[in-house]
């Protein structure tokens, strides 16, 4: 999607050096466009897990990547363990996107299929080159999908704006271009359909504001940021038409395991009547899982997202204290919002109900 | 209540100057004691708007004191118009709170039948003092009755501790003393009760990491700050026994206006059969109304509120920017939570079910 009017993906190989890749550094934005080389992969575990990338879809490319990388290091004689290390490298870093272990797990098999370590390198190129093309056509998919969800409800308020709210960053800063919750978006507003959207900040990290709020805004979308806190208001008082969020894992039973502040959404859009939807690659789907809340862990991240505040001062990016230096802090990444709440599930293949037999009915 | 181990109160009159007040600038907190003097109406004034003061019982406390303030600088050919104005200057400036109107409307009324200027400054200075100790012992009076939900809650976990989720700051800063959410906490503390709150941050303004984290550990209450995502997070994990918040404004039906988020947190507790219970003094019940959704105006502050997060960077107070800078941004101070999200409200009165009937009966 567009970044000053330049059409960008969050991840490429070099063109000229096919020996390392490069990335959008998410950690800058939304003050500045830096892009940064991963040539190792210790690099690619380290981007993963410093949030360098972030969202399921793209931390499974760049995982990918890491395990082509992975083979570039690894001598003849050590390659079989060499590439298991990297695996469990790449799969430490982020304990609850599936995309992740999906990714590895897809280049591993087809690393330790192949015989001959030149030809393992160009096969675990070409697989993180065919999940990086397959994110781009499944999140253009899911777009198109949602786009007839979108579509209905401009019918019904007769071709005026419609409201939608996300939280987090479900978009093509989570993928490698389109999206996954913002793909609908942006399928909206090519076929020329009034939108306007509510932006959560999504605290700790501020993904809303930072990179939801920056690509709607390069991409020229209507929308506004809000706190957290803002959504049930605007629920109670008719400002939000629907609502779609991304997901990091979805169970069997389909409940979405979302950005922290997920499952409050989902109430206040069931109390309220209005349409909850995720969106995300099948690949999310995990169908060993059925109870969500259970059964999906948890990561708890460093108190200090919480305890500070990263943003622009005087042109620099400065930290700032937010409470008592001594004040003890929790920080939990996601939430798990049960099936009841969703009214749809949307992914390339299509929207399903966000349950067992819904699931099934699609991908059987 | 305590801070650096010595006892404060929010307000009070200059001991050897009866002609100012002095009040603790809460936007310096919690990163700096900073005490500031308010000498005029307009400076009342500032301080309400402007939030060096802020907590619905606090606002009405300084808004008497202000009416004080008013007939100091009244002459006797003008003291009808320059009340009146005064009146109109501190109602103005903040619409949500129904305290704010009660204690000007005391203090106007105990004015206007009091004869002779000097009469009419002693008469409001009095009525000022009094509606400060009234509030003093409202709130002591609201922690005695939160006390026995606490009390029941430990009785029903064998003495464990009670995990108590609060958002924003409902506190003695609020008031003058004591607090109105925090009261029962208090109250808990010197009960010999194991409790632990979980600290809201409560963002935009992040009252809870800045007053509530202060208030409760300069105290010495067992406390975690968290994002305003986590709350529903941990009461599906049976992490939170109970919640309680203050309110701005509560319905003769039991509707509860209180800071944005309020809501989503409400209907959390709802969902995991967790008692959720807002604290206030009676005066805080607006008798006119009924459906607070639809009656109560909700205050839409500055969006730079929501654009810029202030707090402390090498040990000064800086604001950052989170979003780009073009950003469009929302900010809507209050939301209501409906009656039929909370168990009880608790007042000096008692605890009431939040209804009609439920309040009519513990007014009656």
């Amino acid at each position: 999607m567009l970044v000053q009017g330049k059409h960008y993906q969050t991840i490429w190989l070099n063109e000229k050096d096919s020996s390392f890749v490069s990335v959008i550094d998410q950690r800058a934005l939304p003050h500045e466009l830096k892009i940064i080389d991963i040539k190792s992969v210790d690099e690619a575990a380290y981007a993963i897990k410093e949030m360098v990338v972030r969202g399921a879809p793209l931390i499974g490319v760049t995982a990918a990547y890491g395990m082509y990388l992975a083979t570039l290091e690894a001598g003849p004689d050590n390659c079989d363990s060499y590439i298991n290390t990297a695996f469990q490298k790449l799969a430490a870093t982020r304990p609850t996107a599936i995309n992740l272990l999906w990714a590895l797990n897809e280049s591993k098999k087809v690393i330790e299929k192949t015989e001959d370590l030149e030809n393992k390198r160009a096969a675990a190129l070409q697989i993180a080159n065919q999940i990086k093309a397959d994110d781009i056509e499944m999140c253009r998919k899911i777009g198109v999908h949602g786009l007839e969800i979108i579509k209905k409800i401009s019918g019904q308020k007769n071709g005026d704006t419609v409201n939608i709210l996300t939280h987090c960053n479900a978009g093509w800063l989570a993928c490698v271009d389109w999206g996954t919750a913002t793909s609908s978006i942006y399928h909206a507003q090519k076929a020329g359909i009034k939108i306007h959207v509510w932006v959560d900040e999504t605290r700790p990290r501020n993904q809303g504001a930072s990179l939801t709020a920056f690509e709607l805004g390069e991409q020229g979308i209507n929308h506004t940021l809000i706190s957290d806190n803002a959504g049930g208001h605007l629920m109670q008082h008719g400002k939000v038409d629907m609502v779609i969020v991304g997901s990091d894992r979805v169970t069997a039973a389909g409940d979405v395991a979302n950005k922290i502040g997920t499952y409050l959404k989902a109430l206040a859009a069931k109390d309220n009547n209005i349409p909850f939807y995720a969106a995300m690659p099948a690949s999310t789907i995990d169908w060993t899982i059925k109870n969500g809340v259970k059964e999906i862990p948890i990561e708890e991240r460093n108190q200090n997202e919480v305890k500070y505040i990263s943003g622009k001062h005087n042109g620099e990016i400065k930290e700032v204290l937010i409470c008592p230096e001594n004040t003890p802090a929790s920080n939990y990444g996601f939430d798990v919002t049960p099936s009841r709440l969703i009214s749809g599930i949307i992914t390339e293949k299509g929207i399903a109900e966000a349950s067992e037999a819904g699931l099934k009915k699609l991908y059987s």
